[in-house]
């Protein structure tokens, strides 16, 4: 046995190495979904790789928005047919804008001291090619031990708008018995962060309109302008102590049970390694407010502004009332809350305080999901990654992060772990995005033993 | 007499209109301050078209900032030797922003029906040309009735910060018995407006910095970013009411005589004109707050967000916690307000508030300043633009807008009247500016009779 384990680990060593000049190509695809960049030959770069490992593939692109691929590799001879698991990634990316803080080339992958930086290696081209190269390793040896899918889509970065109505129509194509999410990281102290669930998100784009052209701001006495409006508007739904002040945020909330509470109480969290992570100016708002910062991770909904933009902000001084401001405000939401309940809260908040003409949209939202945290496949992920990284792990309830998943469990019904190949330093959505290539090969085994593992159960 | 007045009028026409192709090469050049752009060049084309129109010219460049250009064009042997007027101009412009919002290209000036379409046009290249032209048409007939010297530099539109000492050192250069200011434009009943004074100016900088990096906003139940942290800052400065609610910011006011309010008060004031102008969403601050327009345009200091950034600005979403937010603030300044003190002001506001992470810096100050309003020179530029425009004119005893007269005054002591060659409709610091042809040519007349009258008083 231990003589198996070697060698697999050999095996597996040896094909995510190999697998790294694809993943290169694939990095160089500047697939941003919030521009457009790239998602057609994207698309076609991603089936084709999946039809290079051997996989079925279908490009589904008849419900609208980016196209969602099918891959398929069904179990060996000598696996169990009637197991399967559903991969699920994307291959979209983040904008890789302030572009003048990358030290290198968002989209020229560059490997320095055995980490690779390009935008997308962590979130989330990364996890896909570290996928495919486990199924590899299996195939070269005795065949798969259990069917395999992948559902793959393009809008992930851009909040998932389409992808429902592809899961609705096509929840028998992608049936399963559990699903690996996307995403993962290992923590500042090496060890390996799993999730059972995460939390949803509901992004706005609130703008107001004061004129039809930018006027001499001479006029000032006479004429507000579009900056002060927003300014106002924002700063009444959530005051200096980070309390989101509109009515009716908080109401639908499904509180999480003291079980849960409990496990989330211990969880470790390293309050100043976060903040010397990020360089942080001031203290974190939990110290502020003297809370838990794991529990408000895991349970407070929060809201961001995300950008905001009004008037001149070029260099030096322009003496003008801007006509027009607007900003991007992210919601990340708790199980219960809706987007459609969160933008009737804040329309209804808006006209309550005198801002009728802060124009509110929503651009996407996600709700939020949670798997049983004692279901047995929960428990394998968690097993599996302790023997493959040959480290500790920590099980989240829930991930701060966001992602479709609910409408995963909603179709598919299936428990869904989140695990990928991040580090600590990862800056996932920030420039400088990387991996580790030592994580890239512990993370292939993972999959490994999760897939010969999950055959059994 | 009639005869001379007639004659004079054609012939100020005819050398207006030969002076719109040298205009046109003045107004190619993208003379902004703000940006760097075009000032030498600028420099040497303006110093040569003072030459060319019979000036002495100095370019001064020796106490930093963009030069200032002076020129000097002697009384004729039949005029008064013993009299002066300076002219002020500047060279530079407004940034253009928003490039996408002009008909045609800022430098690349458009005559349309009888306008003329540049940046510069109306502030201030336009009247720069326009008083040159006046000079011609005089020293064409009989010599200049007086001494004119002129006084063009090249920093008005970032707050002219270098001009103060250009001044000092130079008082004795640039010394007059009277000056005739940048600008000045007709209203919407086609009255001529003239200014004997100027509101100060002081722009602000407000920046904060949360991170050393953009985080991704799953972080934000834990972790606040510097918009919402720029937002809450603004927000204590300014209510939805437009109170400045920043302490000590009205200390220093120097309250306007009755007799000046009740001037004011008989001033023309078209509010829905103003409103129709703009395309106003809202209504005006001062019916809202039930005060007279008039008097809030001449009497009360601003507080304007002229423009502010932070985050992903860009298309979609973006799920980022801003690391750091700019916001630039002018604040329009009565008599008795300075820069210094409302630094002083806003600082101690924002520690007092909880937001000394907010830096603020003054980029740039000027201070207000009020001609006697009963000068014999300020009532014989009215008499003159009567004569000129055959229309109606309004003397406010002050601008809205703002420049360097208190500098003026304090080194030259000397009355000021700004008059100059705008129309209602000429968007200053704002796309498509424009004049009409037909003011600049009696504005050009305008500038004949006064030189002629002012040799005499």
């Amino acid at each position: 046995m231990i003589n198996e384990k070697e060698l697999l680990k050999e095996k597996a060593a040896y094909f995510a190495q190999e697998s790294l000049e694809t993943l290169n190509h694939y990095l160089r695809l500047p697939s941003v979904s919030a521009q457009h960049r790239a998602i057609p030959e994207t698309v076609e770069f991603v089936a084709g790789l999946l039809e290079t490992f051997g996989g079925k593939v279908k490009i589904l692109d008849d419900l609208g928005g980016n196209p969602v691929i099918y891959g398929f590799f069904p179990a060996g001879s000598q696996g169990n047919q009637s197991k399967t698991l559903l991969f699920y990634n994307h291959y979209d990316v983040q904008p890789p804008d302030p572009l003048g803080e990358w030290h290198s080339k968002p989209f020229e992958p560059l490997l320095k001291d055995g980490v690779l930086y390009a935008r997308g290696t962590a979130d989330n081209k990364g996890s896909l090619m570290q996928r495919l190269a486990a199924l590899k390793t299996l195939q070269e040896k005795e065949g798969l031990p259990c069917n395999v899918k992948f559902l793959i889509e393009g809008e992930e970065e851009s909040g998932s708008a389409h992808l429902e109505p592809y899961l609705k129509k096509y929840k028998e194509l992608f049936s399963a018995d559990a699903c690996i999410w996307e995403f993962g990281s290992k923590d500042n102290e090496e060890r390996v962060q799993l999730y059972a669930g995460i939390k949803g998100s509901a992004y706005f784009e609130l703008s107001t309109k004061s004129a039809e052209i930018d006027i001499h701001s001479s006029e000032a006495a006479c004429i507000d302008d579009a900056a002060w409006r927003l300014v106002q508007a924002l700063s009444s739904m959530k005051n200096q102590n980070n309390d989101i002040l509109v009515e009716g945020f908080f109401d639908e909330i499904e509180e999480p049970n003291e079980a849960l509470k409990k496990l989330v109480e211990n969880l470790p969290f390293d309050q100043e390694a976060l903040k010397n992570l990020y360089g942080l100016k001031r203290p974190l708002i939990t110290e502020a407010r003297g809370e838990d910062p794991r529990q408000a991770l895991m349970f407070h909904p929060t809201m961001t502004i995300c950008g905001m933009i009004s008037g001149y902000t070029g260099e030096g001084s322009k003496t003008v009332l801007p006509k027009e401001a607007s900003a991007k405000l992210d919601c990340r939401m708790v199980p219960g809350q809706t987007g459609e309940h969160l933008y009737k809260c804040i329309r209804r908040h808006l006209e309550r305080h005198g801002f009728s003409d802060i124009e509110v949209t929503l651009i996407n939202s996600q709700e939020a999901y949670r798997s049983d945290i004692n279901d047995p496949f929960v428990k394998l992920v968690n097993k599996t990654a302790q023997e493959a990284y040959q480290s500790e792990t920590v099980l989240f309830p829930t991930s701060p992060g966001t992602g479709p998943m609910y409408i995963f469990n909603k179709y598919l019904h299936l428990p869904i772990v989140s695990t990928g190949v991040g580090w600590a330093q990862s800056k996932a959505h920030a420039p400088n995005e990387s991996i580790r290539i030592k994580d890239y090969i512990d993370g292939t085994l993972h999959m490994v033993y999760l897939l010969k593992e999950f055959a059994k159960i």
